[in-house]
Parts: structure tokens; sequence; C-alpha cells
């Protein structure tokens, strides 16, 4: 029954360009210094964490996204790839090396200028200058644009003072804040000579090197939360903070000494998007990192259940193995499959990734395309990490839940995943507004609902950006033609089809629902938009599940290998047809598939997860990952080895003399 | 908009008829003795668990469950009632006192003879005697027949002697062993006079009063979980342990001194299953104890929901709020109906087992009844209690994720109630067995799969026991006629028959699809049954989800204030339409909806999720949880008090001649 497959090719195709790096990030996670314990306190777990950053940092791997000309090798996804693999290590790691890296180097790179990149990007690419990246308030997370804190121009001292005025403009859930952070990335609204310039990054000095609070700054540490034990967040509030006028980051907003304010961008808003946009790293990495937790997850449970036996079924004596059992396929399979869907999506993010940041290609069109897919991508794999990696541990039972198995750490950490860098609806909502305005011009300058806010202009001098919408709706391929055979089901075209058709459909419905929004005052447009905000959402959804479909689909045709392209055909039908009953009263509500073909579509999935479930072992093999990574007791084998002891054990019983006889059989014999 | 409604009289009806028991489980919360800190390690958070564990004793709680003649009040259901309520002072203390008094506890008051309630019931039902219940094993958990551990009778000594003959025999995730236990019921296989008996209980001494291990007894720690810090699971090894003859909990099945074994049931199946069954109290509090998590998260994020606000819609000024946002009505309201139709549901489930326990009906109908119904709505309502903590969570944003805010506390603590007391896959096969023995006599016989091994033979003698199927699928209603109006969608004869014509579909589909299974040798049978194992769980699911619904149409019909009834109303078709949704795919396929018809669907729901939104704070206010229940810092109103100080502040700017204009009114200004 199962295919000859070399996990290792296997796992060439997902590691991709960047396999080196991910290798590098990998080696991380076999030094045990950068593994936490459940058992050391919040700070010994913080202090370990910020030694892990120290050893991240020593790798090289952030220098990588440097510029050339300062030491670095302008190679940005090979940085990111292996910044996402150091989840192997601890997500607390990864995150903290997030914020002191991506965001706060990150933030210097993109919004600083050369005098700036001169004096701070080595410290903060090396952990030498400990950074924090502080955007969100307590009262503003996904409205970035509505925030509180100020900085005002004093031009008698060549200063800005930075100031906190109400609570609620309190930085909140500042990453290193509450412990390690000795400067700050701090947003703020620019004010100087009486205009408010909109929010601009300010690098701020917030404690002493020996770690004490700058005056006029205030930290709160948020303590305990849900995960992620390893990251210091906090609160930072400032009151009258004054800061060099040098230390605005400049590129897209700048003050000259008298207080003059000149920006290479005209429009405040779309100087605004465009600072925002330059942060798309962190999204990228975010669903990178998220396919990372579901592959470990997948690979200690998929072991587990190829181990695990309960309840004897085919004869008195065997137990059935876990993995034997049909909703065992159904739980794990289509979650493995989605799983490599999205490592090859991101794969091609990467790619995009690498293409606007290294300036091969960093039009505006392509930084569109990377933007929405970066925010759609972002939330579809964190919320199937958070699915995924539930679905593992409830699939191994208690074990699933004990800490030493590893899931349930994976599920608490990843958690916040689905709402930080960007509200999963939020972002969404920012995907499919994007598709909207590719699809009709009218929607990329409509301004009405938070969604617009993060839309901005950009997309409005654009009215296609290889979405490839631009005709939707008009002309909708008849994908279906009746007698099509059983297997026909499986059929790439048709899957392709229906993901595309309805796709097609939503963007022309929606847009139909809300072109009259266009002539109407704000709150009528704002309240026409809300009426059909669940739809956008799910019309978000079927965009990335699409474009997650293609990738697999387009990985499986480069397959030579005769039983590689079986597994990775599989793949693909399973992912396929899983999107496909997901959203079956769509396609039949919408006469795409014909009801005697739908009722055929469960067994076809129950029958395709079988078969995946044969290779699921070389299929989780293939991610490359050791026991150092995963680091799960119960994926090392120990499960086999005891139920070997135990059937030793009723063996050697049996063939004693005075083996109990059980009660159940006596009486078979009384009555016989 | 809103209704005029009353909570404390929509409480009266979620509280229902032992209203007065969950004030007692309630008002424990207030005691902070009982709550524990993040902070605390993880002794330190046992310890003070157990001291929880202590007042809740005093509470005089667990005795109400006893026997008149032991000083109790044969009060079963007011018992469970009070206690599913210490979930609002932790999860931990839930656990902790369900192991001692309704594991441990209730083994002695169920499976034991007079004498030894004499002798144990009282120190176990006050907390003298601590006890674990040690049933589960490393090698099987699912499958209780299967354990390896043995009680061999000893005639000589009059003597028991427990044995772990192999490391997968090992208890495992044995709530309070790992600390506190001083004694333990052990489940073993009794052998005697080279009979092997099946599964029995005996007590046995496990530690002595100060806290050591007896001679032989091996304990291992479980260390860190996903959650529930408090209770201290471990591992239980037992080396030739001697107990009297005298501890075996001998109700059904009895060692004489010379070895002879006797019981009041004949078949050894039936006897096991009987054994099992007096254990259902345990899956019946967590269907409780999951809704007092779900109804506390709801709590938290509807209030905080209502304060929120995030990027301004309607005008340049005032920001909207949460609540008001179609998507956020979306994923809290269904959240909320489903909730309300549990608790009611769970009402319905708590008087059932209060009439077989007290004995005003423990017929074996209502046994299996009640048995059938714990199983698949313990599993529903634990899902249902994670899917709803963390929509919470993430509607709450970055401050669900903060421990403060309490949510991601429930939400890892409750974690483990969907694979504990039955892994929620399992009941619900448990559960699809069963209705499906009823509508088809043979099922009830046939033993193959996993499944069997929990049916028992105990359904057989009864081929109706109240789930009305007997005749499922004979007569399917034709409830649908063409020309229904828009409201009808709304109809609740609709909403009924689309969720009883699934089930009744489901079931005589299943039972065709098995019935060759009669008639095949064992291994073939199993794979035919495993053929169908997904489609068998969703038929339990549907179960469930029907007897949901018409525990809250029901209640819906009892309302005499027009409002109230109004907004059941709401919660049902909410309830209803949401489930219909769910499985549209299916109610199309077999041509109960047609295509116009259900694209309505969404809409109306839509709506009725609006109108719930308005009357929300009412409807959670209803749950009866004060501040000191939720303690989560975000339900306090202290959002609000934010917002107001920010609005104030700008207020008062505006008014200020020196205001900075914002540079994007200026530029308007510019051009005009």
């Amino acid at each position: 029954m199962t295919l000859s497959l070399d996990p290792r090719r296997i796992g060439a195709v997902l590691d991709g360009r960047w396999a080196e790096s991910r290798q590098l990030g990998r080696s991380l996670a076999l030094d045990d210094a950068t593994h936490l314990d459940p058992a050391d306190d919040l700070e010994t777990t913080r202090a370990r964490t910020l030694e892990a950053v120290g050893l991240m940092a020593r790798t090289g791997l952030p220098l990588m996204a440097l510029p050339e000309a300062l030491g670095g090798a302008n190679a940005h996804a090979a940085n990111v790839a292996g910044f996402e693999e150091t989840v192997t290590a601890s997500p607390s790691l990864q995150i903290k090396a997030g914020v002191q890296f991506g965001l706060f180097g990150g933030a210097i790179l993109h919004l600083g200028n050369g005098d700036q990149h001169e004096r701070w990007l080595r410290p903060a690419m090396t952990g030498e200058l400990l950074g924090s990246f502080a955007m969100t308030e307590i009262g503003h997370g996904s409205d970035v644009a509505a925030i509180g804190t100020t900085a005002t121009y004093a031009p008698e001292t060549d200063e800005f003072v930075i100031d906190t005025p109400f609570a609620a403009a309190t930085k909140e859930y500042i990453g290193n804040a509450a412990r390690d952070a000795r400067a700050a990335v701090v947003f703020a609204q620019l004010i100087t000579a009486g205009v408010n310039h909109g929010v601009h990054a300010f690098l701020v000095r917030v404690r002493t090197d020996e770690g004490a609070p700058v005056a006029g700054v205030t930290f709160a540490d948020d303590g305990y939360k849900g995960g992620l034990p390893g990251v210091d967040n906090g609160r930072v509030a400032f009151d009258s903070v004054r800061i060099p006028r040098t230390h605005l980051l400049d590129r897209y907003g700048a003050v000259a000494a008298d207080g003059t304010y000149s920006s290479p961008i005209a429009s405040p808003g779309r100087r605004f998007f465009t600072m925002l946009g330059t942060l798309v790293q962190g999204r990228v990495s975010l669903d990178g990192a998220a396919v990372v937790a579901s592959k470990l997850a997948l690979d200690i449970a998929v072991r587990y259940g190829h181990e695990r036996r309960q309840f004897t079924t085919a004869d008195e004596i065997t137990e059935t193995t876990l993995m034997d059992y049909q909703q065992h396929q159904r739980r794990l399979m289509p979650a493995l499959a989605a799983v490599y869907a999205s490592a090859l999506a991101h794969e091609k993010l990467l790619a995009s990734f690498d293409e606007v940041f290294s300036g091969a290609d960093d039009s505006e069109e392509n930084r569109a395309l990377l933007e929405t897919r970066a925010a759609a991508f972002k939330a579809d794999s964190t919320w199937l990490a958070l699915d995924v990696i539930q679905e593992c541990r409830e699939a191994c039972g208690g074990a699933g839940f004990m800490a030493e198995n590893r899931l349930v750490g994976l599920r608490a950490d990843l958690d916040v995943y689905v709402t930080f860098e960007g509200d999963n609806t939020v972002l969404l909502q920012l995907a499919a507004k994007r598709i909207l305005g590719d699809y009709a011009k009218e929607f990329a300058q409509i301004d009405v609902g938070g969604v617009a806010r993060f839309i901005g202009t950009q997309a409005a001098e654009h009215s296609l950006y290889r979405t490839g919408l631009a005709n939707a709706g008009l002309a909708i391929s008849d994908a279906f033609t009746r007698g099509l055979s059983d297997r026909r089901i499986r059929s790439g075209r048709l899957q392709r089809s229906l993901l595309e058709t309805r796709l097609e459909v939503m963007v022309s419905e929606l847009a139909g629902d809300l072109r009259p929004a266009t002539r109407m005052n704000q709150a009528d447009a704002a309240a026409l938009f809300n009426s059909r905000q669940h739809e956008l959402i799910e019309m978000g959804r079927a965009y990335v599940e699409l474009e997650k479909w293609k990738a697999l689909d387009e990985a499986m045709r480069d397959q030579t290998d005769p039983d590689q392209a079986k597994v990775f055909r599989r793949l693909r039908d399973t992912y396929g047809l899983s999107l496909i009953e997901k959203h079956m009263s769509w396609h039949l509500m919408y006469g795409r598939l014909p009801m005697s073909r739908a009722r055929q579509l469960p067994d076809t999935l129950n029958r395709l997860c079988a078969k995946l479930a044969a290779d699921s072992l070389d299929l989780v093999e293939a991610f490359g990952y050791t026991d150092e990574h995963r680091r799960a007791t119960i994926a090392t084998g120990i499960e086999a080895r005891r139920q070997r002891e135990a059937a030793e054990h009723y063996r050697h019983a049996r063939a004693r003399r005075d083996f109990p006889v059980a009660e159940k059989h006596l009486r078979r014999a009384d009555t016989a």
C-alpha cells in the first residue's frame, strides 16, 4: 500500500530556495540553552530567552538582511527563513528575536537614514543595543493611525518631546519592554509648527545601560500571559521625554532645525501606509513560523499515531493502531495536506518578499501584492496552526496534555499569533478590500469602515496587481460537465475551477452589493459595509485558500519521481477536496457541483486520507526535524517499546499452566 | 432596539431547579483562598488548591450526595450543580474536588457495600481521607476493560495482591496521586482460583498518614501540564501490594474467604458496564462545568465588546464599538445561543441523573438514556467550551492574551476536558452506537470496533430508550413546503424538522451501510465499521445538537413575559440557524431546503445576531456572576473609563487655540 518515498527529497521541495538558512535556524534548537523549562520561574525564563537571542545573533542570521555596505548580504528571505525555524527551539525565542531584529532593527533599517543605519543598525542586529518596537497602545491596536502618543518638535533645543497624554495612549504589550530594552522605536504623532503630520517613528533611549528607566519613562510589566513566557511584554509611558531631532527615523518624513516638515510623499495617508508597508516582514515571518509550529505538532502526533494502539477490533489479541482508524486519519491527514500547501505558498511569499526588499522588483504593484498576500497568509496560517496543534494534542489523548510532549506549549505560545502583527479578522478584511479594489476601481478609493484605514491610497493607482481578478464574474467558466466519472472529483481542473469560481462570484457579488456605498454619506456607507463584513472576510479566506491550493498544485507538477508525484497529488487532492467539502453548500447553491457528485466527495476524501496515512511517517520525516527538535517523549518510540514489553508479558503468561482463564471464556465453555 | 429584560428572571430560567445549590458553589469563588495566582510555583499552587478543596468540603456540598442514613440528603443533582459552579473559583479546584468527592468518594458510594460506606464514605466526603481514582493506565485509556493491573486473591492470608505487571500497566494521569492521596480506588483485573473475573475496584492505602509511600507503591509526578496546575497528577505502580479481602468494593462482584467469586450480574460484560455506568456522574458534571466556563468567557468578552472601540466609521471622531461590528456579532452571538442551549439541555440531563441516582426512576431504560446523553453532551459541551473561550479570547485582542483577563487560563484548564472521562470522539461513537441499537435491534448486539466495548450488552435488552428513533427513516416527514415566506426560515417547525430529518436519515443510512457487518467475520465487520467511523461520529453530534435545540425550544415556550419570550426565540433561532448553516450542504443534498431559501439564511442569521447583540449585556448578566467571579480586569469598566479620559483630553485640546491641525486637513484647506 505504501509508496516508495525519499523523505529527504520531499524535504528539499518543502525547504525550497532558502534550505541552507533553514538548516542554520534549526541548528539553534540543537543547543539546550535555547530551550525553556516549564519549571523555571518567569524571570529565569526571560533571562534564558535573552541568552538564546544572543546565541541567535551569533549565528549571523540577523545581519544577513543588512545592506552590503553595512556588512550584510541584502538577503531578506534567507534571514526570514532561518528566523522562522527558531520556533523549533522555542516560540518565545522566535518572538523575542523578532522584536529585537525584525521589528526594532527592521524599523531602523526601513525607516532610518544612512547616518542612523551607521549608528544603530549593527548594535541592533548583534543584540548589543536591546530594543523595543513601541507601536500598539492600550487604546489602539489595529487602528495605528489613531494612536495618542505625541512627539512635539521644540526648535529652541532642537529636540522632540515625547508624551503620553492620557492612560489609553500608554504603549502596551511591548516586547522587551518589561525587562531588557534599553532603546525603543516609538511611534507617535509628529507635531511641528502647529501641525500634526501623523504617525512617525522615533528612536528613544528608555533605559540606561545599567537598566534604570530614563527620566520621564515609566514601565509596567504585563506579567503572565497565555504563552510566550520568555518574552517580557510591558507598558511604556512617556512624560516630556526629550530626544535629539536626529532621532526621528526620517526616511519618509523629516523635520529641519527650524521645524519645517518635509516628506518625499505628499499625501499623509499614502505616506503612513508606505511606512507601515515597510514593516511587512513581521507578517511574512509569522506565516512561516506558524507553518513550522504546525509541522512540529504533526510530526509528534503522526509518529505517536503510528505506535499507539487502542481496542482490539479485527481479532481478540491485536489492538488497532490509532492511525488505522478512519477518524484519526480524518483528523490528521487534511491537516497534513493543509500544512504542505501552506509551506509551499509561504515559499512563494518569501520569493516575492525577497524581490521587493532586495530591490530585484520593488515596483509598487509587487509591493501591494506582497502586502495583500502577507496579510491574508498570516491570518490563515496562524489560525491553521492553532487548529492543527489542538487536533494533534487531542489525537494524543492525555499524553498530549503533558508539557513534556510539547503540544500544549506550542498551542499556548502560538495563540497570540492570531491577533498580533494585525488581528486576523482585520487582516482578512485588508486583503479582501484590496481584491475588491483590484476588481473594481471605485473600491480602491473608498474609505469607510475600519478596513479602509488599512488600505490607504496605495492600491488606488494600480487597479490590477496580479490577483488576476480584473474580469472576475464576467465570464465564469463552466467547469462542470455532466458525466464526469467518480475519479473526476479528484480532477485538478475541477478543483481549481470550483475554488476560483467561488472567489470570483464572491468578489463580483460583494462589488455589486457595495457599489452604492460610493454614492452614500459616510455613515450610510459604513453601515452598508458593515452589513457585508462577514462575507468580506469569507472572501478574503477564499482568496488565501485558492493561493495555497495553487502552490501545492504547482509543486505537484514539478515532481518527476512517480511515487513522489503521486503523494503530492494525494496531498493536493486532500487539501482541495477538504476545501470543497468545507464550502460544499456554496458550490451546491451556485450550481457548480451536482448533488450526486457532491454526495461522493466525503467517501473520496476518506479514501484519500487512508492512503496518505499509509505514507504519513515519510511525510513528516520530510519536515527534516529530529528528536532534538521535537523534544516530545511520546514521539521517541517509547510507546512501541512499552507495548512490546506488555505483549511479551502476555505471550509468556499465556504459555504458563497457571495463567488465569477469563471468566467469559469459562462461561462459553460451560455453555458448549 | 433593545428589549426590556430582567436579567434575574432570565437567570432563574438558566439556574433551574438547583439554583440554590449553584449559589452555594458560586459563593466559594468569593473567597480569595480559592483563587490561583500564576506567580505561584507548582507546589504552592497545589497546596492552595488542596486548601480550597477543604473549603469546599466545609460547605457540605459533597455530603449531599450521601444516603440519608449516612447523614446525606440523597441529593445527587444538587451536589453536582453546586460542584460545577466551583469552576468560577478555578477549574483546578473543580477537578481536584471532582477526583476527591466525585470519583474517589463516588466509587466507594456506588461500588462499595454498607460496611465500606460506614468506614470510608464520610472521611472521603469531608476530605479527611484524601484519595485517588486509579483507573487509566499508560497503555489503556479509553479501553478500560484491557487494563493490565492485577488483583490476585491469596486465600492463605485473606488478601488481594495488587501488581503492575509491566510498564504500560502503570496507572497514569491520576489526580491527587503526585502529592496528596493517602488512599486510592484502584481498578484491576480480579483473579481468584485461576479465573480472571475482569475489572473490579479496590480500596488501596497508598501513602501513610504522614505522606510516605506504602511499601510496594511507587509514584511519579506528571509535573507540568497544559493547564490545571492545581491538580497533582501522577503515576502509580504496584509491586505485590497486599490489601485485606474486605477492600474489594464488592457491590457487583464479591470474593468469599475461600476464594469463591460471586456476582449479582452473571454476564461479565454486563457486569463491567454496569460498574462503569455508576460512574456517569463525572461526565454529567463535566458537561455542566464546561457550560460554566463558557458563560464566564462570554461574560468577559461581551462586556468588553460593549466598551471597546476601534476605528472611526460613521464620522471622523466617534470610534465604533466592537459589538457593533457584524463580524464581532457573528463571533459571539451564536456562541451565546449555543451556551444557553447547552445550559438548558444540561438541566434536563441533571434531572434524569437525579431520577436515576435518587431511585425515583432507576429503570435500566432511564439509566441507558442517561449514559447516552451524558456521553454525547459532555463531548459536545467541552468542545464548545474550547471554541467559545478561544473566540472570546480573540475577540478581546491582545488583552485577551493577558493572564489577568482570565480567558487564557480558562482555555488552558478546560483543554483536557475534551479527552478525559472519555475521549470525546470515543464518547460520540458510544452515543451513536446506542442510537443505532435503538433504531435497529441487531446493532445492539454487534461487538466490533472499539466502540462496541463501550456499549456492552446493556442496551441489548431495550431496543428503545426514549431517543424516539425506533421508526426513523421509515416515515421521514416532509417538513418543507414550497412558498414559505422569508420569515419562515425562522419557523421553529422548520428548524426542528431539518434537525430531526438529518439525524433520522443519517441513522437509517448508517444502519443500511452497516447491516452486512452482522453476517461478517470479526475482521471484515471491523473494517466495515471503520469505513463509516467518521459518519458515525457525525451522527452522534447530530443527536446532541437536536437535543440541545429542543431544550432551548422548550424553555422558549415556557416564557410568559413577552420580551423575555422574544429573546429566547432569538436565541433558539440563532442556535437553530447556526446548526442548519453548518450542515447546509447536507440539507441541500438531501433536498430538504431549496437553494433559494438556503441563500437567505446567512442574512437572516446576521440580522438575528445584530438583535441579540443589542441585548447581550442583559443575557450575560443573567448568568449571575459578579466581578469576583469574572476576575478579569477588562470586564470591570476600566476600558470605558480610559476612553472617557481620552475623549475628554481631545475635547479640551480641540478647544485650545494651539491645538495642532492635522496635515490632511491643512492640505484640504490648501486645495479649497
